[in-house]
């Protein structure tokens, strides 16, 4: 699938961390550059997320702040 | 401030797109790795962002997904 | 892409109304059941979008609310 | 109350599961077209919901993606 | 409708500015408290939005974040 | 950190639940104005949140609807 976001960043999976209803997965896009995502356990667990894994971190362009100094 | 937002990204600006209500942003966070930001023209006004500062894209977790191939 | 949204609907694009920044894009998932996205100008670009298109409507569960009478 | 969000689906609720902070709700709009929310396990409690409930799934146009093959 | 969403604000507009696509909405909650939120122009019009409205700001509680100085 | 959101609001905390993953705080903005966030219990915790603390209630524009009678 192609998709209108326009943040699809290849990373890696660092962690996995399984909450009752979400997960919280670290992906590393980058050396010291890490994202950390909230996904439902159902769907880290259909992706069978674990750490090493190639994945994409997927963002709307509009669910990105900028912050200066 | 110090915030609660997990992704809290350094980075260059690339280029700045207005638009008559927003603004379309392009950060680069590492060689290679670029994320795209749309804030109110406003903001991007109010932060006088222009290629070439130095900020940080900030992004909850919740907002992020997780792709697989 | 797989992806960690829970919500991939399969639709056809009904109209795409675009913007100087951002597109918006209605896509009837099936009859009488229409959702409205807006996305970049870009984005709509990138992923050719016109009436009559196949496309997925992709929406992260944290993202939708419920509501009753 | 009337919203400005574009996206309010009328549906019936097929599956609640709480966690501690958060509910999935699983809402089918039509046959074979399903969402899942998660809401807070408050407001999950507060709105009574529970299969069989008729509900809306609101759901904002900046929070839909588009997907092609 | 009675809403999943935690935080339904009531408030007053105190300006609203349209774009092509998008509209962005000012609603005081209290005095010197205030919220601006963009919305569709189609939804704007369709509600009829101006100065002096007895509003609602409506927020999912996944989609605000905390600061600290 | 100067913000692109154009909703920073001042409160004061006035309760924090950790779940598993998330924790729910409620943030008073003035008198009877208060917000409930959602935001992942690490963040919680890095920020030391509780009662009584001096807090930002951080808003995406984009992330607010608006609602009417």
């Amino acid at each position: 699938m192609k998709l209108s976001a326009r943040n699809v960043l290849k990373g890696v999976v660092k962690e996995v961390i399984h909450g009752v209803v979400n997960s919280e997965v670290t992906v590393e896009l980058a050396p010291d550059v890490r994202v950390t995502a909230i996904i439902t356990k159902t769907s880290a667990e259909n992706l069978e997320l674990k750490a090493g894994n190639m994945v994409y971190a997927v963002i709307k362009a509009s669910n990105i702040m900028i912050g200066t100094d």
